[in-house]
């Protein structure tokens, strides 16, 4: 295995690298996952190659045939990987050139495995983010549906987890809507500077031969070759920055999946989620518990800590590529895996959701909600705000003492406490009352919460014809 | 102390703040330097305020002119500040209120200090991310000067610390620019969410008061208001955004730190720093250390950190608002503040670099750097490229013995390793020669760094026509 | 200023530093707090030179009188700090030769900066870990005799925030002993690493000069001096580990913040935290927020980021000592305020939660909270566990239908599940026969809490005996 | 498959689990790894069992033999895994009690899947920081002898990477030595912390069942049994505090690594590392990479990263056991592989480096080195150190600028810049000199190298005879 290994650098080696850091310095075990891209880009180089002279068009179609038939083997789980041979790139350019022979070692020519990698990674990681924003869209989709079914739905809102005010259910779901709409646009900035050609690099400063970078890079869609051919091998902001917008997806899904556990206490009680979503326990037969929130919001965790590991990689990397680099690797392809399978969850899991409006309405009821309400009909009167503040402290401390909501009241007792309150104090106490007031761009208000759906739909779908 | 922080809380409460608690609690000590922000964020409140009727354009005007007292007496050190108000807001507001009567207390209408924070840690980071786009322009157009300037001469490009292949120093220059680049449009990007208004939310579900939150943020320059009042309080990401973009500016004048460093050594010494960006020894009198850029590289650590510091603040958080986001300004005002110094330093610093390219030259003659040249010579002679790699292996095996770079040798030495080898190898291996044979889009040839250069040139005038 | 500066270093720089990197590269800001320890250090420097004869006795008597002058000039804010001078051992260097002249400067014989700052950091992060071990052991006093009194408190047990099985509220917070607990031991290990000499190592090397290392470390209270000089200098283990403890720490009062934050909330209600732990609203009258546990989690984040801060800044430094490390101490600083702050925040509050213990109780009751305990009396009649969870299951299933708990249920109602359940179910469906079955160490029974009480104070007493 | 999984909870749920979320919950695909102390558990409770009376000998028996059994089958691979059966725990106790019938359900009496779990991490982490130890120990006697054979071997210390004073390479590598000591003492604090049984918490609040904790703690050679039974269940400080440790650990090879990387690079070129250690370049026939320590380096970024992800993770958590909690897995066990791979190629490598012991004196020739040397034989003379400074500054500028070191000035050239110097000054300006004069205990003089070299072996074989 080593000997082979050494065979690819020939003469200046005196002795065969050893076992155990064959095994370490491996790579293929992780990154054979590129194959698709890896020799995606080997067939847009092979043509670019044929266009400047370097190869013939034989060669190329040679070149063609057997890496479409490399990428069938290995779909069909007929190829067999060599850790011997390091890495998902000289395996497949080994099996090449035993399959067609001088033409398959020619595919090397003008290119590095430092460009190469650069260039699988950019490939696959496009494909990922498509297909990220493809499950965004369908989380957000599912959003939108049930907030526009529950713009009417009473809750309370919260502030500290204490009952700050009464809110609309479809409103706090489209609060998640606007995070996750966040994390679609910070994605779609990411990609721009994902699709950028590194092919051409070589090891680091160019190659001698006639090449033709921008046809490469309109094969594979990329939007222009990278302008620096030292940067191009040695950049992973693109991995970084993918981190990081995965990092605040997770963090929004954490928040959102808190928030789950929360309702579906008993103590909150204020939704449920269906069985399937959830898992019981092998020793408390009563326990139903909502083990996908609680992994989604677990998962933050590792992305935070992908991050981290790719920061910290970079950190202090003199120029060009070192092999502190192959790390960039695994905490990407698990970034992406993590992203994936969270959102997929979650967008199976948002139209699910059963709220319970009856016990949503009740808590909204308690907690003094509307004290805020309250505050606001003196001021209307004429009150000073801070005086008028100062009448619902004591109404509030009354209601503690005795057990009853700022409506539950008499009249009469809460004039002890100002005799500008009157009569029409009722209209204000009510919840619908309450929401009904805030009646502006991004305010619960019912008739806003459906306006807001509105506009988002709208921009779904738009987005999903321009996409589609 | 206490008793009069109490006193804006009201009738709930029937004891004080604990001190200790009231001073572990307060912001104002880090949260003052957001008084500017705060009193813009105010008079456009109070302008939108009397449009809709809420306030008189006495009030307004009132309140217009008692801000700027107090900017002024800010500014001027004159302002008293007090830990029992907490927080710069509350400050800012007593102050206005003592000064102008009960038209200060109004300013508070229709708004709460969870909107208001929100509001002028957007301004004032939006201001922020223009001051730092200015010094990243100033450092690429020293850079590209610099990089213009040293398009031909010729350093050893390096892979794994090993001489790999010779680049121009110009060229390596450049791969500088474009990270700082990517930076740029970073931050371009992060600016657009920044940009966002979300004065109008109140506590945290909107206000009865008929507010025309366009008009707002028309008057604060923002794109628009934010569609959400829950996410409009609750939402950092612009802070994280920005925090990562930092650590990823920071990972770049790291890796450039750490090539000044090792460039400044004795061992490679292939750049001069000026006395003035270093400092010396009060013990060995000998030294001149590189001290900028080695605390610019170890300031990478702190804006990591602070990008940790945020995500781990805002995981799990449910909405809306909680006490928790407090501490979001500590670590936001530090990376904004390393960012600014850093970035700052390398503009400074790097126009004065001297490149010594003498040695440079000569380093490059070492390490077999023409190696590769050599190996692409035998292709084009028509010998396979593993057979060519073989050849040239064993010449270097060669030199290492003998300590004679390829160059050096006889014709009669290189060509015990192949007779292909003919008289005009020379050629290929000279530093010149190899350079200028890169020469495409993004490669090393000293042709390619000019109109790299040039085009960066243009970009940047144009940047600076469109800012100016 | 920069001229004065660059009179340290003497006739090897030729021009002056640049004003803005004097500024960027000085420390004196945040490391004057070291003053004490940098004095400390001195004196038993001074002493240990005259012990060898480097230094007279008289100049040993001036440097001590000088040094204490100093440290009381700078505890009455008499002392002018000069950030031309950098740092906090330069300015009381420069401050002694002002004040005694020439032995002044012979203090710095045999040491250099390098092993000083060391010194100091470590001097000082002694002392203030000694102080936190202190508040720990106040903030375990208060958990076990509130534990010890609520040793009868049945609550609900929660496992995934769903009702698990009854437990004592005694029970709950003796396992937030144990996690302080591991946190009293950890930071007692990471305080033997701390307890090293730095000085003597000099600025790599260690000094010509017939130093007497351990006479140092014995006046210091050092447990010896450390092995190695180039180790001496670069060594910054001590800060990252405390940095790791912190953050445990602070994960274990995020934990107990959060059930703060959930039982005081109106949906749990279980525990009422005094007004003086609270703030309220300026616009909610109605609230009262428990904004010390919010903020004690919400500073998790900080000694996280600090962590990675320094962990960030080692990676990769050669030996010996480089500028980075500088960058050590605000992360450090940071961390023991923040720890400081919040164990006393926690150590002031917990003798003041007033549980409710009605609303506890009854929560315990509802979420079939017994149901394991109806399985184990099944298994105890002789049916096999898996058919027993079924029963139960079903059981249960009965209840969520009919809003009955399983004790509220007739014994024919539950005998529909299986007739192996006879009247003597109804003893172990009670909380008190649940929770007082589980009779074992480390068990909830209210015994064995009381047991665990009683093994943590006498833990505490004999700990308070051997430190006082 | 789904429906097999939800027989695992019974009568509760009315629909099976979604396939996709059952994926995304399973966790088989990483436990498995804990079979050998999954089945080491649970002998050891079965024997408990037997002890107490809730299993009969027989019952015990059968238990020993079906596991055992299993254990081999999954060493030879024989094992089926099922992913319906989430994880190792339920694989291995499905296929029992296929195996043995009944007595295999009863295994599970008196505790629960979250106390196993947490015995089995516990049962595996101690096991694999003992193996660590052991290889740390291997990469110590590794230092310490080379240390020892290079203790006379002059070399240039760097602070700043600028050539400071000369050191020995012995010296230097006892640095290491040192770090490395630190990381053993560091495991052995955490073992105490790992060596803690939680079993016997069952759930989270004990068992009904008379359980002998003691016993069971003897049995799998604990300490002891976890004080609290929610703690047990909940903590996840062990894993936290070894990743810890395992970052320390990494920044501590990674400053190594960086050294290797350095003193093999052309510039440096003070050791050559074996080509076993090595691998070469497919494109630049020349290149010797030292890829090893570069790998390492790269690592130190995922060992940080799990430990924020564990951070991350537990910030926040509500007692006791929740779903999040399975995500502790992978980071501590991507660690542990990490530094067991890391610490192993260390302990390989560093034997086979070899010094250029001609390379590395005269690098320490130049630089000025020995300037220090020169300021204390002046201050010896009777200049003040302030002085001395500013004639060593001045001849070093002279030096610069005539490219001579001051070894190789005349006496004349010095006595231009103070006439105090004579003859003698020679003496001090070599470099055997200067080391052989920083004579004290942990400096670099080679009588103290010898000594500490002394020291740790005697230290390491005393640590050998003692585990051994």
């Amino acid at each position: 295995m080593t000997d082979k290994t050494n065979q690819q650098w020939g003469g200046r080696f005196s002795e065969p690298t050893d076992a155990f850091v064959a095994r370490f310095t491996a790579s293929v075990d992780f990154d054979k996952r590129l194959y698709r891209h890896d020799i995606q880009g080997s067939i847009a180089h092979a043509k670019m190659l044929t266009k400047v002279g370097v190869l013939s068009e034989q060669e190329r179609d040679d070149i063609i045939r057997g890496l479409e038939e490399i990428r069938i083997e290995i779909e069909r789980g007929q190829f067999e990987w060599s850790v011997a041979l390091e890495d998902v790139h000289m395996n497949i350019e080994a099996a090449l050139t035993k399959k067609i022979g001088i033409a398959g070692k020619k595919l090397h020519t003008g290119r590095s495995r430092n460009d190469q990698v650069a260039t699988d990674v950019r490939l696959y990681l496009r494909d990922e983010v498509d297909a990220i924003l493809d499950e965004l869209s369908r989380l957000q989709q599912g959003l939108v549906e049930l907030a526009e079914r529950e713009a009417d739905t009473i809750m309370p809102g919260f502030t500290h987890l204490q009952t700050a005010q009464p809110v609309t259910f479809g409103h706090h779901l489209l609060a998640w809507y606007e995070m996750i709409q966040r994390d679609y646009e910070r994605l779609q900035d990411c990609r721009k500077r994902i699709n950028i050609l590194p092919l051409g690099a070589a090891a680091l400063a160019g190659t001698t031969y006639p090449i033709d970078r921008n046809y490469t890079a309109e094969l594979l869609g990329f939007e222009r070759p990278a302008y620096n051919s030292l940067d191009a091998v040695s950049d992973r902001d693109f991995a970084i920055e993918f981190c990081a917008a995965a990092s605040l997806l997770l963090t929004h899904l954490s928040r959102a999946s808190e928030e789950l556990v929360l309702w579906t206490s008993a103590q909150f009680n204020f939704v449920n989620l269906p069985d399937r979503f959830c898992t019981g326990s092998s020793i408390m037969p009563q326990k139903k518990n909502p083990d996908v929130p609680e992994l989604v919001r677990g998962k933050t965790g590792r992305v935070n800590g992908n991050l981290i590991a790719l920061l910290t990689l970079m950190k202090s990397q003199p120029l060009a590529y070192n092999k502190d680099n192959q790390e960039d690797k695994e905490p990407l392809f698990d970034s992406i895996d993590t992203v994936k399978g969270c959102v997929r969850a979650f967008a199976d899991m948002v139209p699910a959701i059963e709220p319970k409006r009856e016990v949503m309405r009740e808590a909204a009821l308690r907690g003094f909600a509307t004290a805020t309400d309250l505050a606001d009909y003196l001021v209307r009167k004429g009150m000073p705000f801070r005086d008028a503040h100062e009448v619902v402290g004591k109404s509030v401390a009354y209601g503690v003492q005795t057990g009853k909501d700022l409506s539950q009241m008499t009249l009469a007792e809460l004039q002890q406490f100002s005799d500008t309150i009157e009569q029409d104090v009722f209209a204000v106490l009510t919840l619908e009352g309450s929401v009904a007031a805030r009646d502006h761009l991004g305010g619960t208000a019912p008739a806003q919460v459906r306006a807001a759906a509105a506009r988002a739909k709208a921009e779904l779908a738009e987005r999903h014809a321009r996409t589609a």
